[in-house]
C-alpha cells in the first residue's frame, strides 16, 4: 500500500504507479544515484484498515506477513521462503549479570542463510521476479551476497556476484554452492563495486545494492516490525535495541519498521536506539554532531560486516539515532570476543559484528548510557557459523587430559 | 502421556511413574546397557482424547507442540528454546531435473545450533532439568555436542564434552563458545565415550547418549511427527523420506514419530523409508540382511556424522527400515559433493551427511528404486556452515576477470 517514494535528500516526490516505476524507483533523477536514495512511504490508514480486517496475530509466522507494508504486489510475496519470524531469547541470566531489567537476544541467525541480510534479499528477489528481472547482482563478500545467492537459488534466477579476488575463501563457498556466478575481481572492493553497478546497467541486471535500491531497506524494516510484535510477550517495548553499525542501512531499516508500527498504534512508545561501531572504524558518532562523514580513518576491525569506513548509508544511519534519542558506543576488537562468548554463555552462537552489538550493550551500562533498570532487545544479526576463524579465536581452547577418571577430576576441579 | 518402557531386546517393561524411574529410564536392568535400550510407549487414546481438545494446528509453531507424546511433565516443556518446525522447502525445479513428482527438502538447519540434533538434546536437557540434574555430558565431535552445549547454555547447566584430543579446531569452538566444558582426551573417540560413561556414572552427570539414553530418541522423533503434519500442504505424504544413516538412531527416530502419527490416524498411510549410506562405511545392508552387524570395515567418509562403522543402535535402524519397506543405496564422497551443489542451487545449503540424503535420492532414481512418479521427503539434518572445508571443495572456484566490462562480458558467455 505504497503512498509515494520520497528522496531522502531533496524531498521530490515519485509515484510508484508511474509507467516508469521500476526505472524511477532506484534513485532520485534530481540528485543522482550518489545522493538520491529513496524512501518508501505507505497510506498507513489503509494498512490499519487492512489489518483490522485480517489481523496480524493470524498471520503467517514469517516477514511476508507485513504484506502492506512492503513494496510488492500480494502476488509476489513469497510465503515459501521462510524469513524472519526469529525468536526472541529472553536471557534472564545475562540481565541479572549485567544489572538490567531485560536482556532479549533476537536471532537473526534463523533466516534462511543464517543472517538479517535475508530479510532484504528475500524481498529483493522477490520484486526482480515482479519485475521480470531473470538475473539479479551485488558486490560483497559477506552476508548481504550469501542471502542474495540462497535466494535466487529459491526463485531460480540467475546471482552475479562481484567480489575483489582477496576474498577469503569460506566466504566464497557458500556463494558458490548456492550455484551464484561470483567474479573474482582483479582489484579492490571499490572497484568491483563500481564494476557491478555498470554491469547491473549494461546487461540490465537488477541491482541488489542498499545503497541505491530502495527495495532492500524495505525488506530490513521487517525486522523492526517484528521487535514491535513480538516484544508484547517480553514485557513490551524494551528501552534500548542495540545493533552495530556497517554501511547504515540496517539500523535505518530498523527503525523505520518501529516508527511505523508507532504510528500504526501497535506499539505506544518508542525505543532508544544503541548504534555500535567498531574502535578505529567510527565514522558514525562524527557524521552525528557534523552532519557530513569524517574523512575516512585506516583502522580496521575483526567484525568485517561493520568494517566500513566510508557507510554510504550514513545519513539515514543518523536521522535513524537522531529520531530516536539513540546514542553510539565503540568496542575493540576483544570486547567483541569476550561478547561472543557472553552471547554464547546465553545459548546465542554470534558472528563478531553481531557480538559487537552485545559487546556496545557492556560498554554502554559501565558508562550509563544504558541506566540499571532499564530494558535491552540486542540484535544478533548473523550466526557465529558465518565467521568460525573468530569464533576459535573467542573460543579458547579445550581442557587436555589423559583418558582416565582422576584426570577428569583434576580438570573438573582446576577449571570450576 | 507415557504408558511404559520397553526393553527393545527382551521386551522387558517397565513403569515410568516407579519411585527410581530416573535411574530404571536408561537401559534395561536384565540386559544391561549395551543391548537393553529401553523405548517409550504412549497411551495413544490419551493422545488422541487431549488432541481433541487442544488441536495441534492451534499451538506453538515448535516441537514442543507434541508435548503429548514427549516423556516430559508438562511444567518441563521448554517453549521458550524455539526448536524444531522447521520449513520445508518444495523443490519444484530440482523434482523436475530429477523427473520426480515432488522433492521437498526439510531444512534442519534452521534449527538453534544448525543441526537436527537440537531436536534430541533440547528434550535431553529439559529432562535433565526435571530430574534435577545440573551438569550433562556427551562424547561427540559432531552436532550432538554442539546442540547439547548450546541448549546446556539456554538451560545456564554445565555441559561437559568429551573429544578425542584429535579433533579439529573447528568443531570445538562452538562448543567452548557455548561455555562448554571439552575435554580433549589423549586416545581414541572410543575411549573418550567410555570416559564419558565413567565420568557420567562417577560424578552423577546426566548422560546425553542416545545409545543408552531413550529420551533422546523422543526428541529425534518430533521430526517424523512434524513430516506427518506438514506434508498435508505438500500433497499429502510423500511416497519416501530420505535420511542417512550414521549410528541408526536418526532413522529410527523419525520412523517412530512417523508411525505413531499413523496410529493417531494424522496421516493415512506410511512412507518408505530410503536410508542412505556412505560408500565403505555401509554396515547397515549387512544387518538388514544377517540380523548382526558385520566386521566393522576400513573405509571413510567426507560426512563425518555418518562416518560410523560401528552403529550404536543398528538394531532400531533395521527394524524401522524392515517396518517401513525401506531399502538402503550407498553414496560415494564425490555424489556427496554433487549433491551439495545440487541441494545449494535449489536454495538450502547442505552440509555432507544431510547432502548424502539427497545424493542417496539421486542413485535411487537412477536404479528405479524410486519410480518416476513417485515423491520423496529428504532430511537436510544439518547446515553446510558447520563444514565449511567439504563446502569449499563442493563449490569451485570462481570466475577470476580483470576489472572492465568486457572481461565480464567474457566471462557470462563462458560460464552460460
Ligand atoms: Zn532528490
Ligand atoms: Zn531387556
Amino acid at each position: 500500500m505504497i503512498e509515494k517514494l520520497v528522496c531522502v535528500n531533496c524531498g521530490a516526490e515519485y509515484s510508484p504507479h508511474s509507467a516508469d516505476a521500476p526505472v524511477v524507483w532506484m534513485t532520485c533523477t534530481t540528485c543522482g544515484p550518489a545522493e538520491g536514495i529513496l524512501d518508501f512511504h505507505y497510506d498507513l490508514d489503509a494498512v490499519s484498515e487492512s489489518w483490522l480486517d485480517s489481523p496480524l496475530a493470524k498471520r503467517e509466522r514469517s516477514h511476508w506477513r507485513y504484506a502492506e507494508l512492503l513494496p510488492l504486489k500480494e502476488s509476489s510475496l513469497r510465503n515459501d521462503w521462510q524469513v524472519g519470524w526469529t525468536p526472541i531469547i529472553d536471557a534472564e541470566r545475562l540481565a541479572m549479570e549485567l544489572g538490567l531489567e531485560r536482556v532479549l537476544l533476537k536471532d537473526e541467525g534463523r533466516n534462511p542463510s543464517a543472517s538479517f541480510k535475508d530479510r532484504a534479499s528475500s524481498v529483493g528477489v522477490a520484486h526482480a521476479l515482479e519485475v521480470g528481472a531473470n538475473t539479479i547482482a551485488c558486490a560483497s563478500t559477506g552476508n548481504a551476497a550469501t542471502s542474495l545467492a540462497c535466494h535466487s537459488a529459491l526463485a531460480g534466477i540467475e546471482a552475479n556476484i562481484f567480489v575483489p579476488h582477496t576474498a577469503p575463501e569460506p566466504k566464497l563457498a557458500q556463494l558458490l554452492v548456492f550455484g551464484a556466478r561470483v567474479f573474482a575481481v582483479e582489484g579492490s572492493y571499490d572497484q568491483a563495486y563500481q564494476l557491478c553497478s555498470e554491469a547491473c546497467n549494461h546487461f540490465g541486471w537488477y541491482n541488489r545494492n542498499c545503497a541505491i535500491n530502495p527495495v532492500l531497506v524495505e525488506g530490513k524494516k521487517t525486522a523492526g516490525l517484528e521487535v514491535a510484535e513480538q516484544v508484547a510477550a517480553y514485557g513490551g517495548v524494551p528501552d534500548w535495541v542495540a545493533v552495530s553499525i556497517g554501511d547504515g542501512c540496517t539500523i535505518a531499516g530498523i527503525w523505520k519498521g518501529l516508527a511505523e508500527m508507532h504510528a500504526l498504534g501497535v506499539i505506544d512508545r518508542l525505543p532508544r536506539l544503541l548504534g555500535v561501531q567498531a574502535e578505529g572504524v567510527a565514522p558514525i558518532p562524527y557524521a552525528l554532531s557534523h552532519g557530513k562523514l569524517p574523512e575516512p580513518g585506516s583502522g580496521s576491525t575483526m567484525a568485517d560486516s561493520i568494517d566500513v569506513q566510508v557507510p554510504r548509508n550514513w545519513r539515514k544511519a543518523v536521522n535513524a539515532l537522531s529520531a530516536a534519542n539513540g546514542r553510539v558506543v565503540c568496542v575493540s576488537d576483544e570486547q567483541i570476543l569476550a561478547a561472543i562468548r557472553l552471547s554464547g554463555r546465553h545459548g546465542v552462537f554470534a558472528e563478531p559484528a553481531a557480538a559487537a552489538a552485545l559487546a556496545g550493550v557492556v560498554v554502554a551500562v559501565d558508562s550509563r548510557i544504558i541506566e540499571p533498570h532499564e530494558s535491552v532487545l540486542v540484535m544478533i544479526t548473523g550466526s557465529g557459523l558465518k565467521d568460525i576463524r573468530s569464533s576459535i579465536r573467542a573460543g579458547g581452547k579445550p581442557l587436555s587430559i589423559k583418558p582416565d577418571l582422576a584426570s577428569v577430576e583434576m580438570a573438573v576441579e582446576n577449571s570450576s
